[in-house]
């Protein structure tokens, strides 16, 4: 009821705070027999950390992963898997006065109105450092995914005002992960790497777009009403911490199109049935269709800043702030790992629903 | 399992086929003591219903809803209360070569590929005559709403290339539904017309934008992680058919900015701790803060043209299709108490969370 | 979140009163390709209903189950079923007095503080007329066991103080429904049978305990922790009006034996691996392994006589009250067809859910 | 899906095996604002863990609860609170062979005929071990019951075949918690101390029954259909290990009563209405009435018996087997603080979701 379990078949309950003990997940569903080593989650958590390029914040979190539960001699057995990362890095006090005003744009003020009582250290729970627990969960799911011969690629296409012209044909992680703003385009990348450079000197942040697309996935997953596979890819994506749009194949600008021209034209090919164009996204009527799946996110500016801003205390006091903390300019590159990780979650979780469809 | 549920405490079950004995809802979850009376119900649908104006479909569905249980006097007994709305005017033989092709864009093919069966009448369960059943749900969830001051409004605020300059600052339904297109400005309003009218002429269609306005919203309502507010709106909005993106607050066009340009400032008021600009479209952290709750929904062209396409048949071969079904050329006007409906009860469903969030 | 909802994969959902339009059931979940004729359904709910003989009461409900969605040409879609049956013989004056008092024993009085409100006709939603949507939804269940080499029967085996000696090997309905009583022994039968008569004469009612069999469910089925199978049939039986008890295999007898005695020896048969004994009842660990599970549950007295009786109307004075409706004096023979419906839809679930188990 | 979750507003979930990292359990649901300490909890633990007693096993494990998310300075935050019970004394080597042969009444067989794999060490997560990390979500769910005025008591009433002739009327855990039996009867408890003795001796064990006993509850607890309050808690009880019937009020024995014998009658008091007897159990149509809520719980004698029993392994090969380990000969003194546990954990969720019945 608290929003703190996704998924359906392959569910993932998380838990934890910035600044507590640590955070973790439990994975519960994920069928017995599969095989995955603590070094493969690992990869992947990697990927999310901060500090690893001066692009994002100097925190050092090594987030180590601890497998708890679950496994034996790294298969699968059915029972839930629980993986805890213990926070490392704390430094609480560099959040003490934060107790007692609500900074802009983040969830002090409402997390106080829901609750009547917050975690103020780095934000509690709100604090996107829960989102490790969602890369964890996620590695597992790919691996679900990997033997269905499904791959999940995402990738910054804009940051700021700079964004890519063309997106890859054939996107991989050595040609996304080659610049740490994650963008495949090295002439882009560069350029957008200078762009948060000069607004980290500033003080300022700015947000960004990140694009996926998902290849193997066979016709046949999603359900068809209120659990519309790129329904419920919105809703995990959306609930990442800073992501304000989710879109899917032709989006927001396929609006202004003529039927004729928007309708994918289905032809008959070696691998199957398959559509001349992609305009749906790979999804239709809210069930994967065999092309790829393709949908774009829109992430915010991060809301931490180092520039003064205007703000109120708990008593609704007039206060100054300016943000002290090791904080990213801009969170797109980071985010590509979740992304994929919330992919996988509720490709995994359909996948399994599939399986009990028809006789 | 199969998706025809949502909510989790406010919670609705849909059934029911485009040319079967009728589609209808349980609305499992109201709370007793509410009044609401059929006719309030009817109203709600009879602005989805098709056939209103020479925009939409010819089709004279009248839609009579019938409750059939959980009511008392118009009084809510807190026992499921089911509405059904029978299949008046099917024609089923309209669509008898349907069941040998696969319509471009439309759920045809994945769902065969899904269940391996599928109702060929009207499209079965993948129709947006589905879309009532939300209709009449949404008209209860309403309900609860409006006891605690909470206001929905939606509108048409781009046809095709044609688009909105200003959204009004207080929309009223009075004034959206004066014009056919739901477009509150009625001078673009009759621009929307036209271009509808034209697409109809040529056998074309075309998509279209819905903006939506909460407003009463108090401070405190969405769940922080998984299921944050805007994150199971998107899911609700995303599972109407023929929707391809969801944006809140400043959405794709916000990403651009600097964080000192998009960040909300907060300031004391008569009402309590508000936001002097509103970017973050009404929530912060995945919780409601007191502003207005606005977000905007893309719909992609209607699938269903009477220009003749090239698809395949079952077996893969090639065979020419035009729609001659009775369809709507533009399906955004009859969106808008759709995704009302569905904001409803999403509200609906928080509003009841937040009674056990503290104690 | 107000409990009308059963199963997790394989789910239901009912709704309807006592002397409203009708009651009814969705059953979701159910895999497309089953195929099952409306008489199929018809003939386990005419099991049920009441007026089979001078034991039950002499309503004359003949409950014609209508299929209104996700069937088509009598094979299962994928889509949602839903059965309604029509209240015909409501005679809803008959309960005029009730909605003033608190019948003892009966739902009146904690309906009325649970919901504030209640509807005083024939018990409204408390009503055993609810049992009805379970049984027709349990005939789909069944036909997906019968595919697996399920087989369910129940049996009176108990009735007031006059039990059953021996329990039938083989029993099959034949046999149980020979006698209106539904107790396989035919001279038990009719010691029973004579006793409710006299009772009926009385004005007074019985209790009584059925005995429930499966055979051919195979090892694996059920969850290992909270979701025991036999917790999850506990539940399901214990839900059903009038349920005060559930025991599986020894049960509360097998409390006081040595575990020397009571643990089931494992041998090789040709059938794979079964034990010697089944004091387990079929079920180890909350799992199934493959031998009968066996199950007995316990019916208090209808709560309904003819005799006078002392209790106090909603503003707590004392007043006098006796039963005039029509009703059962022993619910047992009926309950037969309601255990075996919960049955099978607790084994179709987790026949569903072991689907997703392992790789 | 896998079973491991528990409860629906207030909802746990568990993880861990016997012999892995250890046991925990999230706590989700919880409203914020009560106030618990580590030491509260820690104590309902003591009370379960082996070694307390010569009667219960000898392994000394202390369960000293880890809390790692969720609260702050003791008092609950409304996000999930994560519990951690390390394993300490494992000695996994002790069941070495175990990993080859199916032991008689253990979910060795069903285990891994359900997932193909199983962690034999100590049983994996089939060990009872599991139900720490329901005591210790139970002691959290107590608090919010405390503050309602609930009181749960629980107590041994048979061991094997010796039974207590009265209940206490007042029982308190004092009075249960002076003999490590936990029988509030000092002269039953003796007898049942020998008659466990005298088993330990002889290499065998027993079962017994448990007694519940609540008090304070208000009415209107309980859904009225699937989720009565009686059958949630019967599944609650079943789901514990080793549990094999459940019945409450009059349960199995007041099926031989007449109706006129069994109805409560009701009255008005100084309390509000009540009724002058119990037999429903203090539930009524599935809705606390307001009365104690009473019901037994049978235990079959613990499986695991030093004396030597025949088997198979696991390619159906006839062996003989016996138990080496450390177990319990009776397993219900222990059992004692599980069922309290279970009792509280249905019935703070059941106080919740009555927050959400009514207007």
């Amino acid at each position: 009821m608290r929003g703190n379990t996704f998924g359906r078949i392959f569910q993932i309950h998380t838990y934890g705070e910035s600044h507590g003990a640590g955070i973790g997940v439990i994975v519960d569903g994920c069928p017995a027999g599969y095989t995955i080593t603590r070094e493969e989650i690992q990869t992947e958590l990697d990927r999310r950390r901060p500090g690893q390029s001066s692009l994002t914040t100097d925190r050092q979190e090594a987030d180590p992963v601890q497998i708890l539960s679950g496994m034996l001699d790294d298969v699968t057995t059915g029972t839930p898997i629980h993986m805890f990362i213990p926070n490392k890095d704390a430094r609480s006090k560099d959040y003490g006065p934060l107790a007692q005003l609500y900074r802009p744009s983040h969830a002090d003020f409402t997390w106080q109105n829901k609750f009547g009582i917050r975690d103020p250290r780095g934000g509690g729970r709100s604090s996107a450092r829960e989102t490790a627990a969602r890369v964890a969960a996620g590695a597992i799911a790919r691996i679900l995914l990997v033997q269905e011969g499904v791959a999940i690629h995402s990738w910054v296409t804009q940051v700021g005002p700079i964004a890519m012209k063309h997106q890859p044909e054939h996107p991989d992680r050595s040609l996304i992960d080659r610049h740490p703003v994650r963008c495949p385009d090295p002439e882009t990348a560069r350029e957008m790497n200078d762009y948060i450079t000069q607004l980290k000197e500033a003080g300022d942040s700015t947000g960004g777009v990140i694009m996926t697309r998902v290849t193997g996935c066979p016709p046949g997953w999603g359900e068809p009403v209120f659990d519309k596979l790129h329904a419920d890819l919105g809703k995990a994506i959306l609930s990442i911490n800073a992501c304000k749009g989710f879109e899917i194949g032709s989006g927001f600008e396929g609006v202004a199109w003529k039927g004729s021209e928007h309708n994918d034209q289905f032809v008959d090919t070696a691998q199957g049935i398959r559509t001349t164009t992609n305009h749906s996204g790979g999804i239709q009527g809210g069930i994967s269709n065999g092309m790829p799946i393709e949908f774009r996110a829109a992430f915010k500016p991060v809301a931490t800043i180092r520039k003064e801003q205007q703000t109120v205390d708990k008593d609704g006091h007039s206060v100054q702030f300016s943000g002290t903390g090791r904080h990213d300019p801009c969170v797109v590159p980071r985010a590509v790992p979740i992304i994929e990780a919330m992919t996988a979650l509720v490709l995994a979780d359909h996948f399994l629903r599939q399986k009990t469809s028809k006789r």
